[in-house]
């Protein structure tokens, strides 16, 4: 157990309209298991200027940035990390001393699991969504190699241009669709949505593909996972991405990587919140 | 054992530009032995303006203010209680859906100890200070009913404007003082000071009355109280005053008022730090 909140403790936070426990739970685990002067909270804002003159007048070490934030606080930040800077959104601020750097570890552990995974870049890939985590997904997509796909969005303007941001075709539905790697970035299969019992991709089409990715983190077993499991297909899940974009933003704060048991155990213990 | 941290808790923090660890330990401990879902944290800055505006964008419930942002922090609050008022000076914000109320728990704690240790309110007072807790002391001693005494200021200036808030007298020096009630407002006596071995009153001073009071904290047992202690003379200690003021701030800020076992609880892990 690691020794009392102090004057010294750094305190780092999360800022999002509705936020959650995963990353509060994920992060103070890590520090009372690495023994790290660092506390987690997160905090909700309605004036996410005020909350970033805050981090700065406080001298608050990380935050990380949630949806509706992360293209708004751009203007108040000094520096944009290459992966917040290639899709214009952030998801994580890191304060050294008043300088504050941006940085979207989306996009790194989208990166990150497409290596790990060992996903051959020659793979075919058909992704369905063109909101701000898809695009995150999208370029780093591109930035891992995977130069040939085909973004799937019902809007044509969004799609096309998300489409054209990384040199991938583009169509409206799944009709007709040919991939091997399938990513699925859209509400579809999510928790308590409208369509948390439907496939983001039909049957026919994971049974052609070789891997299956679903951004989706709650559950982490959605329909498409379940159905491409069973069809025995190499899966990414939404809850790996979770997690390691919370790992890389860990890293960023503290400077210290936790062993993969480590990251297990955080996991495991801010889930069951 | 109170509940892991959540999205949920509460912050209450304090800003200093030299924070100590009293305030972080004696109300983490509260927190914890009431099980209240709250977690305390000492800031400094050198950004008033962006450290209130912080409280306010991020919902922190209150914070307390020290030195040298006692006056300051005054034009940024939505309003001031009778406490902080009368001497124009802050130690508290209590911030109830952003609105920012201020208070002086120092004021209040003085007040209420007066009280406490009945000391009688005709006594006549002999109050050695000039400074801004020496302003919050002397008018205490005013709204607990001590009509008549004495400011000892070296500062003429400083003296008499505190003397003539209060209908006080003023003198520049100790030489033929005549009180029932010595208070020491200055760093005499104050571990690490220059005079830290120094006595506030003189022997003979302490003979003749039967109240001293010392604000000074650090050490609880000053070379004045251990003298008046000596010679049988009611004490009130400046450990006390730190106490009572950070209880009533926990009180501001949580609503619930803990045992005086429990304060002594906290109070002793708060010290030995």
């Amino acid at each position: 157990m690691r020794s009392p909140i102090s004057k010294d403790t750094r305190l780092c936070m999360s800022l999002a309209a509705r936020p959650g426990n995963f990353g509060t739970r994920f992060h103070n685990f890590l520090y009372d298991e690495l023994n790290l002067d660092y506390v987690y909270k997160a905090f909700t804002s309605t004036d996410l200027e005020g909350a970033v003159r805050g981090i700065r007048a406080l001298d608050i070490r990380g935050c990380a940035v949630s949806m509706p934030f992360k293209e708004a606080c751009i203007p108040m930040l000094d520096e944009l990390d290459a992966s917040a800077a290639v899709i214009g959104s952030v998801n994580t601020i890191v304060n050294t001393g008043g300088h504050l750097k941006a940085y979207n570890t989306d996009y790194i552990a989208v990166e990150s699991l497409l290596k790990s995974h060992a996903v051959p870049t020659s793979a075919r890939v058909a992704l369905r969504g063109s909101g701000g985590m898809a695009k995150a997904v999208a370029y780093a997509l591109k930035g891992a190699g995977f130069a040939n796909g085909v973004i799937v969005a019902r809007s044509e303007a969004a799609g096309q241009a998300l489409a054209q941001g990384i040199g991938y075709e583009w169509q409206p539905d799944v009709h007709g669709l040919q991939a091997d790697l399938l990513v699925n970035v859209t509400p579809i299969g999510m928790a308590g949505g409208a369509e948390a019992a439907e496939l983001a991709f039909v049957p026919g089409h994971i049974a052609a593909a070789h891997t299956v990715f679903d951004v989706v983190a709650l559950p982490a077993e959605t329909p498409l996972i379940v159905e491409a499991r069973r069809q025995g297909r190499r899966v990414i899940t939404g809850a790996e991405v979770a997690t390691l974009q919370a790992l890389e933003q860990f890293v960023l704060y503290t400077g210290v990587r936790p062993t993969p048991e480590q990251v297990a155990r955080a996991e495991a213990w801010a889930r069951n919140a």
